[in-house]
């Protein structure tokens, strides 16, 4: 079934409210729910929302907590998230890094004790809108073993780099997994429809594209075998690091993926027209490559998403019924 | 045969002199490319030096040139690298982000018509000596096809991530496809020897181990497959907004790898104790995961280089003996 980004958007800020946020955050929260779902993230829009609620009962996620600063070094600044909602604090923490690097050129965030950010893509987009780069990453639960080794003590800990570019940015928006986990999960839940590509090992340790097995075996793949597994871990020591907040390990310690660590960089380059040409060359460049299949074309990151924004825009955004129907319940 | 490293040295060292490189600049040059082969990077050491050579001869580097600052903004320095050797500039960028990085917590310094840096690990190991924290990267000649194109149209655009610890420093350094071009020359030099996993496609589009039928193709694998694709566009756009420099295109329309763009991120945490202690416990868990070879090892990034240097240190640098031929006679 398709439901309009407003009614979507309403469903989610009616719950927001009923769960203590305050009606700004419930706004600025059930918008980016609902944009997620609409740009064709769907595991981290409408199917994460009843889960995010669940944190809400459980005390992992405070409605009305707010970020504190606890120390700066230099252009770099260091936040306590205080568990308040993710997506709240990443966009507050994007904000700083914006005005640091609108003041300095370049400028740093770190948040501790802050949530899931749910679509890292979201903050890529924010900066990117005020005209800026930007380097963002995440630490998670250990959900993938390291090289070599066969027990998860790795993140699939998100990357996002984002340019701006007019008529829809250039973003990335990548786990350190060969698939995200919700990716594993959507595949799982509809009818275990295989990967196109092996997604990690199965209990025997075998590749394998079947999802089920791969998420009992907790054997994801780190995209590009030991090279996605070298980034995961470099960015899990540069987020606590930085943040002084909890590592991958303590998260898994807990059992629960709350109090995680980010970091956002922001550079702003204040020559919009040269940033605008050098992007839409390099793009122009990489799409000169003839496709491998007929009818194929090669696509810059951030280029589907926004082509499943207009489509949702104008057809509503694909919901699970089930879902939906719990959104509802809640 | 092996070679020790001050006898690799001292004839880089005379050769570089010979093509008239000051005694100051011959010295600096001759010791990174000797380390380079002594960590066991001997694609970007002495299996390199020759071709650098040549480099040389036809102008594409210029040994007395020196970088030139050209603008600043804020706390981001743009410099023209005036065609220099790639691993002068690199280590004089580095030097000034790390200055950058001390004074403001966070620097970046993007440099334009520079060349080839050789091992990029070299910086992340350089920042890490200096206490900071690195994310540096370049951009190179096309030699991959984006994710969905058979066309070279992306580089390789190696990223490293260096995070300083006692006994030896963690450096990533990582190029984006799944295997470094020097790393297929290698082993189509070594009989062809396959490739440990599929390194990309041969003419008829297969997935492949035969590193001369990729050569030939030129369809190297990404990385992570689109992420590693998409990993490579951002990098390139990042070098080249930030350096004003040439992209990946011009970099190829030009014939030769001269002339490229890179930039380098420096943070400083001046608690090196608290980055210390962090840094042992993440690697530590990392290490809890059980192997998944008898015997096998989990290692964090740039320990395995750790211990290539420390044999080789000891037991000399294995160099192939008509490279060592060919050095003697340059």
């Amino acid at each position: 079934m398709k439901i309009p980004f407003h009614q979507l958007k309403a469903e989610f800020l009616r719950v927001l409210v009923k769960y203590n946020f305050s009606p700004a955050k419930a706004e600025q929260c059930a918008t980016i729910f609902a944009e997620n779902s609409r740009d064709g993230i769907y595991t981290h829009g409408i199917n994460r929302f009843p889960g995010f609620i669940e944190y809400v009962q459980d005390g992992l996620v405070q409605p009305d907590a707010e970020p504190t600063l606890f120390n700066t070094l230099g252009q770099i600044e260091q936040w306590d998230g205080n568990l308040a909602p993710g997506v709240l604090n990443a966009t507050f923490c994007m904000d700083r890094a914006i005005a640091l690097a609108k003041q300095n050129g370049i400028g740093c965030v770190a948040v501790r004790n802050t949530n899931h950010w749910m679509r890292g893509g979201t903050y890529g987009w924010q900066a990117a809108n005020a005209g800026c780069i930007a380097i963002c990453f995440t630490n998670t639960i250990a959900n993938m073993p390291p090289w070599g080794g066969i027990d998860p003590r790795l993140g699939n800990n998100p990357l996002v780099i984002a340019v701006p570019k007019q008529g829809g940015h250039v973003v990335l928006d990548m786990a350190m997994s060969q698939f995200a986990y919700g990716k594993l999960q959507s595949h799982k839940a509809n009818n275990n429809e295989p990967l196109p590509l092996p997604g990690g090992y199965d209990e025997e340790g075998n590749l394998s594209t079947d999802a089920a097995a791969i998420i009992q075996s907790k054997r994801m793949l780190p995209a590009g075998f030991w090279k996605g597994s070298g980034l995961s871990l470099m960015l899990d020591l540069l987020c606590t690091i930085l943040s002084q907040g909890n590592s991958t390990e303590k998260i898994t310690d807990s059992g629960k993926e709350s109090g995680v660590s980010q970091v956002f960089i922001c550079i702003h380059q204040p020559d919009a027209a040269l940033t605008e040409q050098i992007t839409q060359q390099i793009i122009s460049y990489a799409k000169t490559s003839n496709p491998e299949k007929e009818g194929g074309v090669v696509a810059y990151p951030g280029e589907n998403a926004l082509k499943t924004r207009e489509r949702n825009t104008r057809e509503g955004i694909p919901v699970n019924e089930a879902i939906w129907n719990k959104v509802l319940s809640l």
